[in-house]
């Protein structure tokens, strides 16, 4: 699959937006005809980068209001059209899109539309240039792919052919699968984008709110299959116009675009396998002109494997760990952390950290059914790879690097739900503690706002993450977007938080702040949250404070047996309840940016207490109130 | 009119927001559930905090989903809403609101909707406890406010009765007019919101895209009539969900609600006696139960009196207006201000700086026909005073400062153009040298993001600046929204520009990033665009270079005489051209966060080239980059 990308999606001059594109390995751009226009390089200049740079120009846009207007204008237009032929030929491009008209169109009659366009595929076969038409979901005649297929069937002009951008399909809702009865040669160009389903005008949805294949919700890879079957075998172009990626980092970008077109095509091929043409019993097996590259094989991770935890001083997590009940199983032999476990919930806590650092989130172990073959994907999809030293006859993590920055480590899963890496602590007190069992039950990772789109595909396409619809809770400082990525049986489940501006603290490092601009957290479940509790208390656990109209509106809400809500209110215990099952946890203060949550879940509560979390916001604001 | 304002248009913690409100002037708020529920406050303390404040407790909210439910649930709901009226009498709060069933009502029947709240008046009258009953614009089945109106009539109780929300009716375009047929004394709530016109669910605009009053497009004043004609004189109360007002700072937002509330006030009033109600006339000089306070007079401004720029070093300041034109007039008999002037442009150069202060843009001065009285209003809508030294027999400048901090000066305009003040400054050369003629055409300031929407309701309410429909303007680092406020005569116009977050530059302080995050400048008209480029180039003005692409790119959409062509590309000159005339431009280059613009508006063009504005934004962004 030929990748491309128009560089209307990133931010930055052209010339960055072009290196960036050929670092991120694609193989051709579009270029947003403003990009060239406000740009001091010539187009001599742009197509000499573009020949260095082992980039294709594989298409000019937008060239707009073409077709259904008065024969002044036409005139005009025709004029104003073989200005840019002349400018692709220096750019030296052969393919201009041209969308239907939204602005200056008057006649609504096929046959002159189609008489117009001919008008100009003859004047761009003088030029050497293919038009390629499409239809944008808002053009005031033309709005419908099949209709701006009609309209090039009537011109029938071997340099006038159609575009087709899921887009202005999806967002219309129009039925796909005719796609595959169009004439493969005449399909020019074709362009991807997804989008959050939205109710919303259609031209402000796409202005503002496109996201990268994988980041939305629109049904590409059926698209994609359609497009394929068609038999077209051109480029593959994403179109995105998103507010944040045009203010973010131009090279983050273009690699969270390129991954997004890796694992758009490994969809697209499982598409096509699982989902035979009707009446052909061997399409499945049949093969397309496009050749669809595949990945190594993802599966679900099976749990958490570790939550790494790091700070220069680390005393107040010790303290913090051994009062919620886990105990310190030793030091690792040749570095410096520590291994705390309760159950099979196992915490590190590095001391490797920079002199100061508070304590953070820095790593998550994922069980996984072959960490090499997670590595060598996660990889193909552009994964940056995190170095870490190990000495021989150690376990070698395979670890990569969230968009957050957090370290993501593959580890080999085992059915009792041990890890084999323990071994390497060996200083601890010989019979540690018998706790309470545990497992790590959910962690949240505070998400820098450039980035939420990017790790949402990271965590789908990388780990086989599910995303839950999203939702949004209100704190004293803003709402707080909160994106659940679970697997289909609960056992690994992380929280995308992405937090308003104003939470990030102004006394810290303009490093830090884009890391640490929120507290984060690692939730455990237990069985019994009450004797938990208790012991934890017992051993004199700070929790974080519930305020008493919580437990009187708990009970407006609930009718709490009185002895359980006493109970609840003496430990500051958080309550929730759903057709499904009840919810009980406790929070611990914070430390640096972390803090702990214990949980209990009755039934199949399947859910995190959302209805408790602006308590919990609140709580915490004021707490860091100077 | 009695003010009021719900908790959830504010950050903080409740005690943060109280606070606020009580500094605000407002006289009363309404107690958003959840900010009770996470405070560590318990009712007691609130309702002593709030009476120590000043503050009113008005309405408690929301219960929600109470009516047309099963008898199971209903039995439930009663008991929640029992909880919580023993809750309101321990707060001392006396109204409840109560919004249609948006979630659990299965029976849609208004005889039994009827019943159910029937009950739960029986229940609110025992416990001395009134509820406003509202419609909400996505209620399951009661979402207009006539429906709603009718179900109180069918309960008929005097414990029940309904709350008008502007947002709820004008969202769905429900007509105002029948507001008046409301018995008055069965008003127990109003809540007002504005919002711009925005095509999307309204759900998703009513929670994210409030705004307060005179920040959208909602026709507040007519609603708000209707309301007062009903005969309704109980607190009129702002109830905004808003994404930034959340995070924004709770003193600065509850001013600028207030100064919304006392421009409604104005505005209603004005309606009123403009919109006689029909069959009446004598209804223009009726008076209504409700008072409604006038404010301080204010017409537009007649133009700019002045600007002025602040530096520690002013050098390059006065190089570049001297290259301009521009005649440098004296120097302050008494302060460290210099004059330069082009006709009747009048730029003051401040170099009373902070020790290192690069050039920004500090104040701006307005004809205005009694700088007193545009004094007192802007007072009065609470803009904080700017006090400057002045010496005996100096003209007194009044002046306020702006939401990002520019310092506005209201002064007293003259028939021909000419400003008193001048005359303090003497010691320039005897005789100017005498320059092209100029005015100042526009000026173009940064808005923290903050602070965006403030800015317009203070233009509009303080300055009677009008604001037009809002542009976005691509850039390499994101999209630049911009706001023209202006007068209907276009002497005075404003754009107020919201720039990506990205571009605060990261080495500047806090302080200064929040004022100066992007370029600003100061736009002046002269008669003759060209010629004045050409001596500005004689006098070594370093312009700011457009690309080539760009004049190519202009030929292609304007066919222009070549020797005109050449001319503009020459001498770095913009071009654009509509249907009611063209606009010549240039740009100077930066010095600090300011620069300049001369244009030429030919015909009656109105515009500001925005067409051009992301050439201007791409090169001046190249030009920063390290």
């Amino acid at each position: 699959m030929r990748t491309g990308i128009a560089t209307v999606c990133l931010s930055g001059t052209l010339k960055e937006k072009m290196q960036a594109c050929a670092i991120a390995g694609f193989d051709g751009i579009e270029i947003f005809e403003q990009d060239l226009v406000t740009s001091p390089l010539n187009p001599e200049d742009v197509r000499t980068m573009a020949a260095d740079l082992g980039l294709g120009l594989d298409l000019y846009q937008p060239f707009r209001d073409f077709d259904g207007v008065t024969p002044d204008l036409l005139k005009a237009n025709l004029r104003r059209a073989e200005a840019k032929f002349k400018l692709m030929s220096r750019l030296g491009m052969d393919t201009i899109l041209v969308c239907s008209n939204v602005a200056t169109a008057t006649i609504n009659d096929d046959g002159l539309r189609a008489e117009q366009l001919s008008e100009l595929a003859e004047l761009a076969g003088d030029h050497g240039v293919k038009v390629a038409y499409e239809a944008l979901a808002w053009g005031k005649y033309v709005n419908d792919y099949e209709h701006a297929y009609r309209l090039v069937e009537m011109v029938d002009h071997p340099n006038f052919g159609t575009c087709l951008d899921s887009f202005h399909i999806l967002s219309r809702d129009w039925d796909t699968a005719p796609i595959e009865k169009i004439n493969a040669d005449k399909i020019f160009f074709v362009q991807v984008a997804d989008a959050p389903k939205l109710s919303m005008d259609v031209l402000s949805w796409s202005r503002h709110y496109r996201v990268f294949p994988g980041e939305g919700q629109f049904e590409l890879a059926k698209f994609m299959g359609h497009v394929v079957r068609a038999g077209y075998t051109g480029p593959v172009s994403l179109e995105v116009f998103n507010d944040v990626f045009r203010q973010s980092d131009v090279e983050r970008t273009a690699v969270d675009a390129m991954r997004s077109l890796i694992w758009l095509e490994e969809q697209s091929a499982k598409w096509l396998a699982g989902n035979a043409s009707e009446g052909d019993a061997a399409a499945s097996r049949r093969r397309y002109p496009m050749e669809l590259a595949t990945l190594p094989k993802v599966s679900e991770p099976a749990g958490f494997n570790f939550a790494e935890v790091k700070a220069d001083d680390t005393a107040q997590l010790e303290k913090l760990l051994g009062q919620l009940g886990f105990a310190f199983e030793g030091r690792h032999r040749t570095k410096d952390v520590q291994l705390w476990t309760m159950g099979q919930a196992r915490v590190i806590i590095n001391e490797q950290a920079a002199q100061h650092a508070e304590p953070a989130i820095a790593a998550l172990g994922f069980d996984v059914d072959s960490p090499v073959i997670a590595s060598a994907r996660a990889q193909q999809l552009k994964a940056p790879v995190v170095a870490r030293k190990v000495q021989a006859d150690e376990e070698v993590f395979q670890g990569i690097s969230a968009p957050d920055s957090t370290e993501i480590f593959l580890c080999q899963g085992s059915p009792d739900g041990t890890a084999a890496w323990t071994h390497e602590f060996g200083e601890g007190p010989e019979h540690p503690a018998a706790g309470a069992s545990a497992v790590i039950d959910h962690v949240n990772l505070a998400q820098p706002w450039q980035h939420f789109d990017e790790a949402v595909l990271f965590y789908t396409s990388a780990l086989a993450l599910e995303p839950q619809p999203f939702a949004e809770v209100p704190s004293p400082s803003g709402l707080v977007r909160s994106q659940v990525m679970q697997t289909s049986d609960g056992a690994v489940r992380l929280v995308l938080n992405l937090a308003p501006v104003q939470q990030a603290p102004v006394q810290q490092s303009p490093a830090r702040q884009a890391r640490k601009t929120y507290q984060e957290h690692i939730a455990f479940a237990v069985d019994d949250l009450v004797s938990t509790a208790r012991s934890a208390r017992d051993r004199g656990l700070e929790f974080l404070q519930i305020p008493a109209n919580y437990y009187e509106d708990l009970d407006a809400r609930f009718d709490l047996e009185p002895g359980f809500l006493a109970t609840l209110q003496e430990l500051n215990l958080l309550y929730d309840r759903d057709a499904t099952g009840e919810f009980l946890h406790f929070y611990t203060a914070t430390v640096g940016s972390v803090f702990f949550e214990m949980v209990e879940r009755r039934g199949n509560y399947d859910g995190y207490g959302a209805p408790n979390a602006p308590v919990r916001h609140a709580v915490q604001y004021d707490l860091a109130r100077p």
